[in-house]
Order: structure tokens, then C-alpha cells, then sequence
């Protein structure tokens, strides 16, 4: 099969959905088509993008009516050689949904890179597998907590909140992604700092945690300033990559002298994928695409909290990270945003084991602070996996009782 | 005045908006606020969000209809110390709109950087005074063709149409922002290639013509090959910028070592900002953060093609290219997609002279060929500054005349 890859959009258009579909396959590619001779078409064959497929789906009165007009839907799928882009996202991306973009209510829904063409990126660098070697924990999901309340405050209480997160039994603390280079808790400090405080911790109980740190800054100078990450043994770099480019975090993950995880967070991604007219949709910019380019686990709002994504959407993301591929490893799920206790049935039906359940105010907030927050948690993972109700485990944790007194507890079968 | 930045969003929520947007003020930067000891809010004051104003706007039953809930609508202004974040772009829209972004129908409307904060960006390097130095006009919009139908075409092919393109007198030609780097026409080819047709005609007729080549691959790439590029004496780079991030383009303008000017394509930005409730409003991405990034020219979809932008939109960007700023030059508006000799007058009467007139199909599709289109266009731009009507101009152009014939003639009082 020829190199390529293969877009699908949902498009509206008011005429003729084959015809706007060849349109697109040509303006993307060789530009006008049928006026050429055909010798000069013989030489561009290889060049033409194709459609693949037209298929047309239900007009809907509610789009007429916001549209105020009455368009025709339609999912198109169209083959563009990889003859006409390097192998790089900007330039995929660029062909595929440049310019097209602009034109009226158009969608990229997804892509299919051809073997050939995904070989030449480099997924992640750990994945799924390589991420529980370093903690040690293959049965379960992680547990990831979140600093809070960090911008103003110093190293020493940084240290602190790390430590209380910690001896809650987590996994992995994170950063908060609006945490940017200051005076205060400057990025190569806290990556000390969090070495002190979880070294510790590990010489104490054994337990190995990750601190993921907030990599940040011009572009051009991350890849030095993740370089001194390595070399001050930082565990994991935390990124906000749509807010530099997928094509940036791919960079980062191919430097051979960066070679720690890469936590992908979705800070400005709401700006492209919430939309049913435009944009580009949530599984393929926060599943395929993320792990493509090397992400080791991608964050985005599970379907539960305050700010919450369509469930059908969070799964997309999730099966799109982590579902078997020959060349790609598997990348973590992280649904985020506004996870208490009492959601972990609901997270493990939905997410599995291979995941990350990820809370900050569900950690923090707890009675006893975060260090109940955490054991709460552990405790109510413990249980969903031994097919217990949260409310019987909570006679045994009265970490997770105080957590069920304060937000509830919702009984899943697994 | 403290250093800050203040946003301005459109918000839609169900509820009150005077707690969504203090909520909003608060989350983005110290958290939870009205909890904390007072010694510790007089600490964190000066790091906290602060809420300008909050003002409703009408109702939408539309709105109301399409999302199947009553929502209130409101512009809320947000101030953000600066002291929060490191002064660039990427941290900067992090804090902004980062997991903002993701919390229902919200879009980022505008952003007001203080002086101070404003000082830390470069600017375009040339500008309008200064591309329009290069070209040796001053007292008329540039005219800009296109490279049209060139992959899988080669350099003989590219050197020809180049040629054809000069002879009809535009100031500036540019690479299809779909050509990447390829055996064909390579970069650096290409480059010397497009020199030694535009020093032939420089030779000739004394008209300085600026090739705008495509820079693309891999970001960190990118400045070494802008670099060659420069070596090479290369007239303007091409740049899909929102393929990349806005901070790649603020990397390659600060690289003093890359000093030649920078146009900005609009390639995916239709991913982020024609929703009516998420993403980024056209004027703040397309006009103000270009230029403060460092773009020299931006292209935009005009108001009239096929691909076309509201009216509004359209003068919103080139407002926020143009408009006079102490600490920033102008850059060039250039409303792109459709255009035809007979759009100049309207393209005159809406951008007024400091823009490029920049056409394809409209060049490349005249009668006598390139050469014909561009002829007509400088026939078309000479009457509507002398105030003459195109239909009375083109008695003294044939060019003009057949171009007339074939697409009309719009007549604007300028």
C-alpha cells in the first residue's frame, strides 16, 4: 500500500458532498485536476489526494436552525500521499486540515497514518509498561495528586505539600500546569527539593514516587532547560503542549538527552476540540496524536467532574492510548478534573487498571488534608479491585469513611 | 500600573456570572481565596485575579435553542499579574485560557498586555516601513501572487511560473504553504532557483520582487534552516505558524541571526477561532498575537471569496496589525482566498493602502496567464487610487479589460 495518510472530517455544506469532497482532495494536493493533459496527469497520479469515502448522515433541524441554513452532513474520508509532506505533524497537519480549516463548518475527526508513515514517529518513550517499572506497580491503576495552591508560596512549603501528599500512599504528584518559572520556587529548586522530600520517603517505607515538574518557557530553550532536568535525576516533566505545538513535545521526546516521561496536559486544547462545526476532535488531538508524538500519559477531564468531557469522548481518548499497536507503545490515561474518592468504581468501570486516577481538591480536601486524601483513595482502588463496596471497605479505612461523610460514594459493578 | 495581562472572554453559563467569572479569577491563579488567614491573603494578594468587569449581554434564543439551555451570555474582563507567570506567549495563554479552555462555552475575545509586559515581545523586525523599503513602493497596497499547482512539479516548472508571475508586476510571490520540503524543489533549491529569476528581471526592469519560501520540518530544526536560509539571501520566509505555536514564530523572529522578514499563514487557525463559543477570537489570534510575535505580514481569509471570514473579523485583524503602538511596528494585512481584480476596490476601500493584495486563482486563471493577471491587478490598484472606475481603467489595459470580462467588475466609492 502506497505511503499516506488518511483523513476523516465531518463536513456541512449546503451542495454536493462528493463534489465538495474531490474538491478538497485536489485543493489539498495537485490543484486543478481534469483541465490538465493527460500526460501531465500521468506524472501528478502519484501526488492526487482520493477520496476514500462519502457518507452522508442525518441532516439535523437543530444544526439548520443555528445555522440558519439547511446543510448537508456528511463524514468524507480522502488519501494524501506521503509523497507530498515530510514526515513531520506541521506539514501533515498543514495538508490535511490547513487551509481546509478555514473553509466553513469543517471537522477533523481522524487520521489513519499508513505503516510506513508512523514509523516515522516515535510514540512513547516509556509507556504504560515502563512507567509501573518504575513505581513497582503492575495490578492496579496509579495514583497521581496534584499540588495546589502553590503560586506565591516558597520551597519550604512546596516540600511540605509534597510530603503530605506522599504519605498518602500516591504514586505520582504533579505540578500544577499554571506553575511557571519564578522566584520562588524556581524549576531546577523544586526538582531538588521534591528529590529531598521523596527520597526520604523511600528510605522510610520503600515507596517510589514521581514528581512531575512543570517544564516551561520559550521554546527554543526547553530542550536545555529539560537537559538539566535529566541531569538533576527529575522523575518526570509535566508539559503543557497545545499551548507550544505537538510537533514541539515530539522534539522533546526524540532527544536521546531527554530521556525521562513526558506527562501531556491539556491546557488550551479546549480551544480545538469542543466544537460540533470546527476544530479537531478529542480522541485524535488528545489520544492518537499525543501518543504519536511521544507522550507518556495524556491528561484530559473525565467525564464526571465540574469540568467534564462527553463520555463517549474521554473512552475515545483512552482507547486511542492505549489499545495495541506494533510500533507504538502504550500511553496512560489520565481523566482529570474534579475526582473525588467515591468516583473510583466509575473510573476503574470505565478506564480500567491501566490508568491513572488523578485528583487535587479529592486529595486536599479531605479532613485529615491530603495525607487522608491519598490513603482514601488507596483505599477505595483496594476495594473497587476486590469487587467490595466502597461502604463496606470504609469500615476498614477511616481515611476513605471520612472521605465517604464528605462526598458520597458511588456503588459500580465492576 | 502593576504589570498584567487582562483577558476578555465570552462566557455562557447557567448561572450567575459575577461567581463564574470570580471563580475563573481565582482558579487561575491562587486558588481558593476566602478560606485562607488574612495574613496569608495579604501575602498572595498581589498574585491573585482579579476581576475587572462582568457585563451581561443580551439573551440568545438561538444560543438557547442550539445548546438546549437557558444560558446567560457576558463579557468578563480578568486581570492576571504578571508576577505569575514568565513572559511568554505559551505561559502566558496557559494561565489565560489553559484548563479555562475546557470548562464549557467560553472563548477568549481579547487580550490587554501592559506596557511593561508588552516590552518583553519583539514586534514584526521589519514591518510595514520596513518590508515596503525593500520593494521600493510606498504609496499603494503590494501585490502578492502565488505559486500555484506545484507539487510534483519541479524546479524548471517552479523557475517558469516565477517568471510568469514577475512579469506582471507583483512585489512579492509566495510558496503554496502546502509545499514542503521534497525531492523535487528543495528548500534551499528553490531558494536559488527563485534569486536567479528575480535578478534577471531586477537586471532587466530595475522591479525588486521578494520570494517568500516555505520554511517547515521539525521545530527544532527550523533554525538552522532558516539560517541557510538567510545565507542563501533569501527574501521573507513563509511560515504556517499555527502548525507550530505562536512562540516558534517568536523564536525565529528573536534569532538574530534569522534577519529577514516573516509572514504568517493561517493554515489550522480555523481550528480555533470560528466557533461562536470556544476557541479564539480572529482578531486577537490572526492580528494582535502575530504581530506581537513577530510577524512581519499575516494572511487571512478577505471578506469576499469562497473562503471567506465576517467582514468584521477581517477589520478586526487588520486593526490589530496596523494600528500605531509605541513599542511595536505595523505589519502587513494581507486578506487572502479569492481574489480577483475585480475585489481591488473593495479590498482598498476596506484595508486601505498598507496592505498586500494577494491573489491566486485570480492571477494564474487570467486569460493571458500570470503575467496577464498580474497586469490587470496593477491596472485594477492605479485606477481605484486615481478614483477612476475599473470599467473606464480598463480602456487603457487590456489586461484589466479581460480579466474584467471574465470575472466583473465590482465599483466602490474608495
Amino acid at each position: 500500500m502506497m505511503s499516506q495518510v488518511i483523513a476523516t472530517y465531518l463536513i456541512h455544506d449546503e451542495k454536493d458532498l462528493e463534489k465538495k469532497a474531490e474538491g478538497i482532495a485536489l485543493g489539498l494536493t495537485v490543484g486543478s485536476w481534469t483541465d490538465l493533459p493527460l500526460l501531465e496527469q500521468e506524472q501528478l497520479r502519484k501526488h492526487k489526494g482520493v477520496v476514500v469515502s462519502v457518507t452522508q448522515i442525518e441532516e439535523s433541524e437543530r444544526v439548520n436552525e443555528y445555522l440558519g441554513k439547511r446543510v448537508k452532513r456528511g463524514l468524507v474520508r480522502i488519501a494524501y500521499p506521503s509523497v507530498n509532506f515530510s514526515a513531520d505533524l506541521p506539514a501533515i497537519l498543514t495538508t490535511v486540515f490547513g487551509k481546509l480549516s478555514l473553509d466553513g463548518e469543517v471537522k477533523l475527526i481522524d487520521m489513519t497514518f499508513s505503516d510506513e508513515l508512523k514509523k516515522q514517529f516515535p510514540g512513547p518513550c516509556f509507556g504504560i509498561d515502563g512507567i509501573r517499572e518504575k513505581v513497582g506497580v503492575y495490578d492496579r491503576p496509579l495514583l497521581m495528586s496534584i499540588f495546589k495552591g502553590v503560586i506565591g508560596r516558597d520551597l519550604h512549603y512546596l516540600s511540605e505539600q509534597l510530603k503530605q501528599q506522599a504519605l498518602g500512599g500516591v504514586d505520582l504528584v504533579k505540578d500544577d500546569e499554571i506553575l511557571f518559572e519564578n522566584d520562588l520556587t524556581p524549576f531546577e529548586k523544586r526538582i531538588a527539593a521534591g528529590k529531598t522530600v521523596l527520597n526520604d520517603i523511600y528510605e522510610k517505607t520503600g515507596k517510589k514516587i514521581l514528581y512531575a515538574v512543570n517544564l516551561t518557557g520559550k521554546t527554543f530553550e526547553l530542550k536545555e532547560k529539560a537537559k538539566r532536568a535529566v541531569e538533576l535525576d527529575a522523575d518526570v516533566l509535566l508539559f503543557n503542549v497545545f499551548a507550544y505545538g505537538l510537533d514541539v513535545l515530539q522534539g522533546l521526546r526524540e532527544d536521546e538527552d531527554i530521556s525521562i516521561p513526558i506527562m501531556a496536559h491539556p491546557a488550551i486544547s479546549g480551544a480545538l476540540t469542543p466544537s460540533e462545526f470546527y476544530g479537531i476532535k478529542s480522541p485524535l488531538l488528545l489520544g492518537k496524536l499525543l501518543r504519536l508524538a511521544g507522550a507518556d500519559f495524556a491528561l484530559f477531564p473525565s467525564p464526571y467532574g465540574s469540568v467534564a468531557l462527553d463520555r463517549g469522548e474521554a473512552l475515545g481518548i483512552a482507547a486511542e492510548l492505549t489499545k495495541e499497536d506494533e510500533q507504538l507503545k502504550r500511553a496512560f490515561p489520565v481523566p482529570s478534573a474534579g475526582i473525588h474518592p467515591r468516583l473510583v468504581p466509575l473510573l476503574i468501570r470505565d478506564f480500567g487498571i491501566d490508568s491513572v486516577i488523578n485528583a487535587g481538591g479529592g486529595v486536599h480536601g479531605h479532613p485529615d488534608g491530603a495525607e487522608g486524601g491519598g490513603k482514601a483513595f488507596c483505599a477505595a482502588i483496594d476495594a473497587v479491585l476486590a469487587g467490595r463496596p466502597l461502604q463496606d471497605a470504609a469500615k476498614d479505612s477511616e481515611a476513605l469513611q471520612k472521605a465517604i461523610a464528605l462526598w458520597g460514594a458511588h456503588e459500580v459493578t465492576v
